[in-house]
């Protein structure tokens, strides 16, 4: 009797539920457009939920990162801080796993963990995991280990969180992990925080650059997404939208990180990556210039500042809002020409601490429409 | 040496997350201004969280209430549905007993438990519980019975949830409920959905009149709060903000319910509630003419039709937009009076199924100001 | 001396114009996809300066025009009606010519009038005209003919305007100017006012459907921009963008309509413009269900019905919201299938009065991509 | 024949130029809060129309000014510097004519003119007019002294702008009219430029705060109002809204300046503002903690740092949201104080150039209410 009784309750429920998940059924679009050669994916390689001290159901994340759009996500729970233990017994595989279970919608997911260490030396994310409980042990080398003994990318976490000035420091614990090729990879952003000195051990040592959320909170609390927020992510550039084809990228240093409107990377992936981005289209006006409009098919503003050219009159800063298309016009001291170069130095894509991106963009006959009026 | 190294790292990660809560510590103002006599309290009575089918830990519904400007919320999971229980083995009093000791920020969290049957006689809700546990009974009578010995307040819920056409049905299950005093109210909306016949059975049956959201993701996925939207609300005019107040005025039938720029309620209530919310300013243009100002103090938008009114020419129309103030000329065929009525049918604030309220502004001499050009 | 002091002064000046414009340097990009064969433009062929009775300069249409993503517009200033013209003393043909002089945006400006008449026959434009000085005549019948003689496409405005319940009637007038080949088309939409029984006139006479703004304040003040609103448009699908491609297009009725969240058209150009604006994305999920993602690169929301289809179980109410995609699962009965068809009933796109357009999408293995959990 | 028709279609355009102004009824609340013996005005001194080099006829700046929320306007068309006087023939004072005889909407309209001569002495606004064809003269002393004679109130406009990094130059010109009473305020913002010497430079020399758009283009062009942006303000302290009252105000240097979310000012009207703006409310926690929530009653954010108080542990920094509640907790090291002192230093309220507002915010025992859970 009681039985029967709650296989029906159970239905309805079911049913409800499902119902509610249809309310939130719209997602950003494809955030960065791809480059030649490489998938841009957008992703976040850290988070919690209430398996550690987290305050979401894992489903949650996956679906929150959908409406986000981003590409791939890790699950990185705690394995020695859980403050819900008592109410919460499953193991440390149990929050991936319940994730991984949730309505496919095309985010790929991704085990993960996070070994949660005093500094020295700070908390390391492991990703890419088959089994996350070999990494409870006693000494933190011995998880680490437990880890690289996976293949895992490893990596380590807001390096200058409640360091002095948030500066990170490199102790010799870190020294060990680097030469021992079990660090990979650096959060050069975590969360509100940027740690330029991160981004130049990056640099200077080979490591991937990294920028994650560290959400513990529904994401909505945490970033004003309605408000033009977006979380911090890590840009992949990858041969397809894959586990593996995301786990070779970061192997590969093939990574850029985007917070707050900038974008921190390589030139490489940069260049190409803006020359997407911005899309020029132009209309000849008269004898003496050009209007241009440039449109912005990414996610966020750009601002830069046009440097002077030779027989040309630009405006001297712009700003690409996102969504938007830029219009100015350009003066010519003689002709107009069919073909020349607007030399950008770009204010919000650095590719060292302090050193914007420099692109050239080539306004070429191709792109020129005919006028109107 | 392991026991040391840990509390260490709980250290850092209690402020951590203290650090991350910190972000959001922004919420909306009073939504709805107190009115002669009572305050207006803005409540949501039913809610889910991770231990029932909720996707959220309890202590994020107190958190989002505050940011959504609530007063007072009911934490209400299921009894009978617990999806996580494999993962959640605490007792049925352990999500409130969780949400009510999370950080003090002003919002009453009342003990509330959801008894979840098929219809008849469908789901109800028992608020003010001090033990959840007794409710957990094979014949649902029992679980009401229980709910009633401590002197719960409980309502029907989602009576035309998955009904044909969602009209709720009255079964005989609800006729003994009712007789036997076991059900004091009933939500006229509940989620998404709003029941006219269920707002024509507390009128004709004298039951309170309930609006609740019965949130399970996180209020963000539910809602675009950002984009102007609010969780359906029960409104309730209470002597003081406290427990007490708020119980004795659910069964005082002291309510109203907010659902997608709709007010619903009873005419005692609403016409010094819209007093309140739209106040009159007004400037002496000339010798034929009025220029009238209304700002609307309320959190959401009042359409309403201008009357006719003898010897004034005014528009038909006029939107009362949120946090905005109208403003509109009014013409005298004789002479400017000091003292005159502008009759207002609310067509956004109903007192019974399709019946607008209608209020009739005094525009008197003492809220006249100096013209100025 | 005076005259040395002005030219400095001028020289200061106009640079200072030029810099308030450059804060205004961001539009909206491409509105709607072009279709096969045409490209599909956006333009509003009524509006007004202050050289009738408007409230902007004409150079101020042109930019508004290039802001919110226009391709073209006509200005079409009152003939009869100057209220401005004790302090305004140029011709008919001023404020065109201001606005043709003004920075070339791209935007495409036509040069037009308004005759304006009381009903019979109401309110006529005639835009592509080259001189607008002889449509200044005391009988409508000379007006219309001497734009006629400079092969004008003339059209009736907001027929309703001040007709009983804005319904409007067909006069004797009417008659005579659609036999006399001298009323090409109608507008169905004039700034918010909808007609249907003009859109029905459309498809019963062979005449062009036309939606303007009438606009006489900026725009912004009588359209909520920034808050999603959008002014009515005329969408013409044109061989190029130019005066003549566009001229071409109205005489041909290839034209939709636009308004408020709404399409009004004909269905061989609203089939391949939905289809271009929804554009298909899948996902296998398992052995019985695709995860099908729709995004929409419009600039409005689309809201469907989608039918039941034999096998298949989908959700029945889609919104598309613009520059978004939605996602939804699709449940098949037996196997999977590389191609099927998802039957949608536009709610917003209407081919006749109260008649939604409907598509049939055909989601095929091409669009299938890898899942990825 | 000819007479009667045009009446009748005056009518009709009449009716429908109103409508379209109704689409547009709704306008800010209040700005900022009045202040002890004082109402707080907002007010904008500096604006052009068609009848100089400005894009709109004169009635759209009234309605703008009241659809922002601005209680008072200076209508200031140039002089010297009229581009559309071929089409446009009236004299000096027809703007403002225009423009005081629209509508009636409580904003005030200020007659004025803009004297506009090459650096040095640049440009200089007088308002308070009666008549603005007495300043049409060939010296620049003579045009100033006109306006003196008919105790205008003279600020000297835009002083950095087109100098060396925007850096005002103090000239011999200026000390001349300084001492002769002739210079009663500057402008230490102008449309999206802050002369932070032009600050210093009325702290040391007794002047008048002056902020003003300076807005050619319909505001909608020049400034985001949408999207959160206000136009530069002078917030002027006024006994009344009134004429006379602005005048006594300017001439008694009563004013403040709002740009960009900052506000430069004097102390003596910035602390009582603030305290204002910024409501305290609290709930006792419980022994050891408070938690306080203070309301942002004005229109934008105020960023600041609480200065560490014995005893008590609060947050470093605080953002207090326009039209929100900031809500955080303060601890005590002892016992729960009934009344304590929080000292707020503001980083965007500026008593000089570079130096923040510091207030000391009491929480005291009447404020506290009582706490819930």
């Amino acid at each position: 009797m009681k039985r029967n009784g709650y296989i029906v309750v159970c239905f309805f429920i079911i049913i409800r539920v499902t119902f509610v998940f249809a309310q939130s059924n719209a997602g950003a679009g494809k955030l960065l457009p791809d480059i030649p050669g490489y998938r841009t994916l957008c992703c976040d390689f850290h988070m919690h939920t209430v398996f550690s001290d987290g305050s979401v159901w894992p489903t949650v994340r996956v679906e929150e990162a959908w409406q986000e759009g981003l590409d791939a996500i890790a699950i990185t729970d705690h394995i020695e801080y859980r403050p819900h233990k008592d109410d919460m017994t499953s193991d440390f595989n149990r929050s991936f796993s319940i994730a991984a279970d949730s309505r496919p919608n095309g985010v790929v997911v991704i085990k993960g963990s996070e070994i949660t260490r005093a500094m020295p030396p700070g908390h390391f994310n492991a990703i890419f995991l088959q089994d996350s409980n070999p990494l409870d042990t006693e000494l933190y080398m011995d998880a680490i280990q437990a880890a690289a003994d996976q293949s895992a990318f490893i990596f380590w976490n807001h390096p200058g969180w409640r360091q002095p000035d948030t500066k990170p420091i490199w102790y010799e614990e870190h020294t060990e992990l680097f030469e021992k090729g079990l660090m990979h990879g650096i959060e050069i952003v975590n969360d509100r925080e940027y740690y330029p000195e991160a981004f130049q051990y990056c640099l200077d040592k080979n490591l991937t650059l990294m920028g994650n959320s560290d959400v513990h909170s529904p994401i909505h609390m945490a970033w004003d997404l309605d408000g033009g927020e977006k979380r911090p992510m890590t840009v992949v550039f990858a041969r397809e939208k894959s586990i593996a084809s995301i786990k070779e990228a970061l192997f590969d240093r093939r990574t850029a990180v985007y917070f707050e409107k900038k974008l921190f990377g390589h030139e490489p992936f940069l260049v190409p990556l803006i020359n997407q981005c911005l899309q020029v289209k132009n209309v000849v006006a008269d004898e003496k210039s050009v209007f241009v409009e440039i449109y912005n098919c990414s996610f966020f503003d750009y601002k830069c500042m046009i440097k002077p050219v030779e027989g040309i009159s630009a405006p001297e800063k712009l700003t690409f809002y996102d969504g938007k298309k830029a219009g100015f016009t350009v003066k010519f001291t003689d002709e107009v020409k069919g073909r020349f170069v607007l030399p950008l130095l770009m204010e919000n894509v650095l590719i060292a601490p302090e050193k914007g991106l420099f692109v050239e963009y080539v306004v070429s006959a191709k792109t020129i429409m005919e006028g109107s009026h």
